[in-house]
């Protein structure tokens, strides 16, 4: 199997996790040693933590959609990097009603005893700079 | 020179870039079609745009500061990633103040005519889900 058709059927196994909000089969091909750029604060953190996925995961009713758009993989013997936009929806829990959010992310690989293992995720939205600071959060990967 | 040496070598250029306010010197190592995820909308941009940087450095008065702490670079023959932390700071055009943000930036380089490229560049601070939605623009690597 080629570094390319391995990583998206990680991307795939992601998005069938977040929708079974199963935290063990989401972090399957996660580095023991990940450094994570996530959409909330902090700046980064290190390494995995079930507990919060899990903690995450329980703040959303029912399944989790997450579709992957335009996603391009550079991939070497023993490196490689993913680019992606992210679409992440669904009913949030307490009746928070409907949430969606496009966000970009770049993921990192490297091939560990002959195993492609994500070492690196980092996902975002921009944010607008007119003073509100405010996250940019209703973008579209179409009509934006 | 190894790849993490020159990719060392293409942030000392481009920290030297930003304090001279040199367009041309900023974009030497990126390629034509380089992948963008910025700092402000919209979601992404593809290709160099150097009326943008020369329009984004006129919004300064005097150098701008760049530091790059926490560089991690993860070079295979042909495919690198890089992660770091980065400081923007300043002083604003037209009587704006200070300015000063940390942001983290992942960074995928590719081996081109035997010459390492810069072909995707994700920068980006984390945003509050308190409801504010507010970019966390005041977070430092120590003590957040």
């Amino acid at each position: 199997m080629t570094a390319e058709a391995r990583i998206r059927e990680m991307f795939a196994s992601v998005t069938q996790a977040m929708h079974d909000k199963d935290a063990d089969a989401l972090l399957a091909d996660t580095a023991d040693d990940v450094l994570t750029y996530d959409l909330a604060p902090p700046l980064l953190t290190r390494g995995l933590d079930r507990n919060g996925v899990q903690e995450w995961f329980d703040t959303w009713d029912g399944p989790i959609e997450f579709e992957v758009r335009d996603l391009e993989i550079t991939a070497g013997e023993e490196v490689a990097f993913a680019t992606s936009l992210n679409r992440i929806g669904g009913e949030k829990a307490n009746g928070g009603g409907r949430s969606e959010v496009w966000v970009r992310q770049t993921t990192g690989f490297v091939k560990r005893d002959g195993r492609w293992t994500m070492t690196h995720r980092h996902e975002s939205v921009p944010f607008h700079m007119d003073g509100s600071v405010k996250a940019a959060v209703d973008l579209r990967p179409d009509g934006e």
